[in-house]
């Protein structure tokens, strides 16, 4: 899975009749500091992720592995919120705290 | 999934019996500015996308979740046809709007 | 799927039992010019594809949804030899055509 | 599967009901001097891997194939811890030794 | 598929139980004259190849369309070994040849 933050969504009225009802989330990969690096990718969101939120999400076959996306055509899905992270022992990163 | 434009068509005669009828169609990757960034795939198009509109596309075994893809030879698939994108609150992209 | 030009054969006598009878092709991938760029893939050849031909390959499990690679250990597979394609409108790349 | 050193651990409390009780391991990639090298990705722990391991995972579909990660929405799973790995012939890393 | 060398390998007693008896390999990718380019991945045997050897992997669920690692965590694996290779018609690698 890959840490990123949700940023945006985008609107797609024309898709495929599966996909009707999911929101797709814009979400900017970031680094183990939590800061932006990297690329972004369109999410289908199967956990109510909001704007600012730091999300943990799954590609490929495994994005299709919940209920929202099952037997669609969907690739990458957020499947968990994060509360915080810790590298080495410190903690970089928590839900709510400004930095 | 992944925002791209799209920007040609490939034509090829001589192709896996199962692609028959299926149209292939040149995307551009873009930035979340709407702006050309990234390289270029040939996705099979299940929305009958026209030239100049984004999409989204779903690639690997996702890429065969739709009717005209199921069971066959194909790693990305435009499903969807966007309508406009936001990041941060701010929109960056609504279709038929010049910029 | 990805524009690639076919440059090469790979000889393997030892190899997956189900791979028997394969014929083993080496790609180079092209931009939109049909000009050499990228990287270099192995792929199963589907469709009797010649040396200098332009083809278009499906990666993943998608390459095992061909007769020929079917339930074998093949994650690249060329599905379609390629007329042409336009970007724009122009064309680019014609078979047969010198440039 | 790519060689890991096992750097930190992401809590995520909301998230898809079928990954209850998975541990989320960060993975630091390294070369095969074990220096880190290459990116972040976020695993699930298939094995019990401790801080500072050196680890191997598997990516995509074939992260479901363990117990723990079968049919969930897991992209990435530690299925072995290493012991050691030898390059032309000379010792490149044991693990417990300092180096 | 991908051409690459064999260059090592990995010891890891601790495991998925489904890997045991699997040698995994370290494979350096190379380009199209032999030459080490790219990075590293480890793949499970299954064809018994030997250090210094060329030969082709397939990655992803292709990965595992073999008796050794059907339904294993397994996402890259030796599936075939190289006798020779040749680009626009010229011999750019054979077995047992110096260079």
């Amino acid at each position: 899975m890959i840490l990123a933050k949700v940023v945006g969504t985008v609107v797609a009225s024309q898709k495929e009749p599966s996909m009707d009802g999911l929101k797709f989330l814009t979400l900017q990969q970031v680094d183990i500091e939590g800061k932006a690096k990297g690329g972004f990718v369109i999410a289908a969101d199967a956990m109510g992720a909001g704007a600012g939120e730091m999300v943990l999400y799954a590609s490929g076959s495994s994005a299709r592995q919940t209920k929202v996306t099952e037997n669609r055509p969907c690739d990458a899905v957020v499947m968990a919120i994060v509360d915080n992270w810790e590298i080495d022992g410190k903690l970089k990163y928590k839900k709510g705290r400004d930095d």
